[in-house]
């Protein structure tokens, strides 16, 4: 079998599991959401680790965005390790894991219900562990994922974890609705893709870097090239990235900045004037107008959404990373040194 | 003048500036505390960029572990870029600059305290915009920071909000009462540091890592490190470093762990195990037990509560990174591209 079919196969997998969200998801993501606008929480708190993270770092700025309502990601270690048992009551903990297994994951989860919070389990298990200590599920529906690095489950966590914010907050679903055929047609475009991996093939080093809804993207995008590529890839907020990291980026390193259109993407263009200045390598995946002023990129449909963006933002990335896998002779899945279900505690 | 003069010195005078947050500081922050156990907030936000964000990390584990109450970061962009009001009553939102002058934290804190939250600022400079916008303020007593890498406002901040935790839950602030001349200790062995980073003159890149209080430790170490010598470091919680980035390390990547004694220390070895596995060259700062087992290290004092032993263990990694730099012919009081006060929005 050659290298990185599984992942291939997965990826362009997206814009079928997308559909299924929308199409037989909806009516539990609802049922979900009319609980939690019930219990009417002040406060979210998204327990998570790697790309589960990633998405559930995402639905933290939709659920201050809005909803205007204060969130937090917690850390599993301070049940784990240090056997807190928090006063969580008016809390809505939201526990994303693709698998539902990992067991500092469940653990943490079950000391949440146990401590007064409303518990959610998001998974691509609907039967895992994490389901079961949870008060409510919501299955992303991705199907198996084979291949270690997430990729189907994680644009499915996205969708899902917008829809349910939307939801709460009364939305039809309507930005989400044309995301699936859009996602194919970003898909289909992998030919560019690949025109822009071969110029990373020889990199040591890689920064991601965006604002707001994108800053997830920006992380998720650094792990993928992380753990299928071994390449030292940093994530930074455009804010942060000024804040200090700044210095070690020259015209050695590679910069790809995400810049869709809204709000956030209009945040980066000062951070990628100072890049420039700084003579750092430009790859912009965003709107049609960043992409027209930077020397590379990838340019996302037009009209969508700022909000759900990030679901189709980031599978150029998916496929950015597989493209410097393979070409360095690696196999996008089966990386060195990691398991699908990884036993933390 | 010789390169790195400046924060050098800034490194020296943190057994001084430790001492002053004890003896002058502790007053005002038992005040500040007395405040906000009458006000009763439910939840922390914690308002922060670069190293101050690292110093808030910290605090929110103290939060979530010694007082068992919800904790978060915020991300200044949902006030800046999103314009969101959100209800945040019965919220304590904790702003840390060292400046008190980033016009983004200037800006979401005004809004925070307008949306019903506490508000209280952690700064170096106490008649800053920040301090004038927020209803309570921590001087952390640090005196002028010239460099532009903050070392002793880092370790400042770090004391005060262990203080302000302390207090808040009826502490003495007994552990920290030998921290001054243990940090005098700590910062006397220059010449084992100086021998450990001989080691890292020609690395490209370096990995560390930490668990519960000691990962915010290893995110600053980082900073530090990528700030003043260009280095790209990455910080990884141990449990997240398995969750994919554990596939980037092999035995060309330096690897520092932080092991202090107590329940982070003891959970991180589990990862220490993985990482000798894969053949990484590590070094631990931690305690005498962990530093014996690593083929390389630097052995923290014995007896340190560990709530406060970040406040020690960042120290050789500062120098660490000074050092690094110097070793390279950089200037770590002037790192290429970076400013004291990091005007973003």
């Amino acid at each position: 079998m050659s290298a990185g079919r599984v992942t291939a196969a997965e990826i362009a997998e997206q814009p079928t599991v997308l559909a299924r969200v929308l199409d037989e998801g909806l009516p539990t993501i609802r049922a979900v959401a009319k609980v939690v606008v019930e219990r009417a929480p002040r406060f979210v708190l998204f327990n998570a680790r790697g790309t589960s993270d990633n998405a559930s770092f995402y639905a933290k700025y939709l659920v201050e965005v809005l909803l205007g309502m204060p969130a937090g990601m917690t850390s599993p270690s301070t049940t784990t390790v240090y056997g807190v048992r928090p006063d969580l009551r008016d809390c809505l903990v939201v526990a994303v894991s693709q698998s539902g297994s990992s067991p500092d994951l469940v653990e943490s989860t079950e000391v949440a219900r146990e401590c007064g919070a409303l518990t959610l389990a998001v998974t691509n298990v609907p039967d895992s562990p994490l389901a079961s200590v949870s008060e409510l599920t919501l299955d992303v529906l991705a199907g198996p994922e084979l291949a270690v690095p997430a990729t189907k489950t994680y644009t499915a966590q996205l969708l899902t974890l917008w829809a349910l914010v939307d939801a709460w907050r009364g939305g039809s679903a309507a930005e989400a609705r044309g995301v699936p055929d859009l996602a194919a047609g970003v898909l289909a475009r992998a030919d560019e893709v690949a025109r822009l991996a071969a110029r990373y093939r020889f990199a040591s080093e890689l920064v991601t870097t965006g604002r707001g809804y994108s800053f997830p993207t920006a992380r998720e995008a650094a792990l993928k090239v992380m753990e299928t590529s071994f390449l030292s890839a940093h994530a930074w907020s455009g804010a942060d990235l000024l804040h200090g990291p700044l210095a070690m980026v020259d015209e050695r390193i590679p910069v790809i900045a995400l810049a869709a259109e809204g709000p956030g993407g209009a945040a980066i263009a000062p951070v990628l004037d100072r890049l420039r200045e700084r003579g750092a390598d430009l790859c912009v995946v965003g709107s049609v107008a960043a992409v027209a002023a930077a020397p590379y990129g990838f340019a996302l449909p037009a009209g969508v959404a700022d909000t759900v963006s990030p679901v189709l933002e980031i599978m150029p990335l998916q496929r950015l990373a597989w493209e410097i896998a393979v070409a360095r002779g690696y196999d996008p899945d089966q990386p060195r040194g990691l398991a699908k279900v990884t036993e933390t505690r």
